[in-house]
């Protein structure tokens, strides 16, 4: 990623010890001078460090979370890249076309993020629900196999041939950010408490998969805050009205 | 490379042992059936298998030869990836640009090579002055360290890309394919006989340097294998004349 001037990481429950950046140890101040593989085949985080090849600065700033709910937070937009049919009605984009959708979206202020795991261990269909589009590298459906890293290549790739190349496309002046997903996060909870409440998830063992379609359905919508702050009211209007019909 | 639908690896003085295909081993033969990172960790071709994540095929199918020279004999183009200027007169590619030129070659039939090594050791400049152009991928020049396999993935994949959705482009009729590299590195070693005997490698220490560069222009005119029986007429026609001379 920093191959291709990308610096913002955000990991979701690492798997191996990663240190905690508010809280630096030696480990961080003692950046190798000659070697790194040398000095730093020790721990986990040792590893990653040596395995940068020098991208100490993504290293180092790299964000830490114990959800996806919380990791993307703050952020306008997602899209997971994944090669499997989910069973989800997202919009599948291509690199090339992502990117070509993305870049103006960034030049006008939006934070943008892409979501990568391993296909079968890692990325959870409930987390790509949260996404507002999948993004599917053309592999060959004979043999595919691309690891995690050629994936996070390609893409980060794609991305600086379309922000160097392509003028940054301008919105309209009335056009508004999407709603971020902290915004959007607080409407599902808010729909579905309310839906819980009204016993609308029968059976119970479908809750996910009924929680997950309806999410899809609202991340294709692309709310914006103001569209985000009526649904919420709608839901606020119509729940009130059945708890007085429940008194 | 199999990702996105390449097979012919060709591996010029691997480090590691690597058997001869024309003499299968047993380790060719068995193809591990579950978990190829737990039965194939011992020597290093087992670890290639292992790596391979079942891209059997490709490493089963790979060429090995002692020298480039032998390696791309029968191609027509080979283009260098690499992101070093080498004081080289050869055109640079984007990978994008670079795919575009080569889909329609190998459409029409052209058999054509991309070349990769490792920048510090291994891929030299000698090297380079066999080839057409060179394709640099486009890294942030503040931080750069692209492993080998991310380049051949990223390259891969826009081959995939272009491969799939353009149409073909034909050549008009009377197009003729360039010469192979065979025909173009035999007339390069009888310009270059000719041009030593004749003493116009002076001094010494300096012929790699402008056998490079002779190599170099050549490459550029992009010969056809008429052009090429051409330019070895004419050394014969002038090298002959001087042996009388000097007789």
């Amino acid at each position: 990623m920093a191959n291709f001037g990308l610096k913002s990481l955000r990991i979701i429950k690492p798997r191996d010890v990663w240190p905690d950046v508010r809280e630096p140890t030696p480990a961080f101040r003692q950046i190798p001078e000659k070697d790194p593989q040398k000095n730093h085949d020790k721990t986990p985080f040792d590893r990653i460090w040596a395995a940068s090849s020098g991208a100490y600065d993504v290293i180092i700033q790299a964000q830490i979370y114990e959800t996806i709910d919380e990791a993307i937070s703050d952020l306008h937009d997602v899209y997971a890249a994944t090669a499997r049919n989910r069973e989800l009605q997202l919009p599948v984009f291509s690199p090339h076309a992502l990117t070509e959708h993305v870049v103006p979206c960034v030049a006008s202020g939006q934070k943008i993020g892409y979501l990568f795991g391993a296909e079968r261990a890692g990325l959870e269909t409930r987390d790509i629900a949260l996404c507002k589009a999948i993004v599917t590298i053309p592999v060959d459906p004979e043999f595919y196999s691309l690891n995690l890293s050629q994936a996070v290549g390609i893409l980060a790739y794609e991305w600086r041939c379309h922000a160097q190349e392509k003028p940054a496309q301008q919105f309209f002046s009335h056009h508004q950010d999407p709603a971020t997903q902290d915004e959007v996060m607080g409407f599902f909870h808010h729909l579905e408490k309310e839906l819980d409440e009204g016993g609308f998830f029968h059976p119970e063992h479908k809750r996910a998969h009924m929680v997950r379609n309806i999410r899809v359905l609202f991340n294709r919508a692309n709310l914006t805050p103001q569209e985000v702050r009526t649904l919420r009211g709608m839901i606020v209007a119509l729940s009130k009205g059945r708890r007085q019909k429940s008194v």
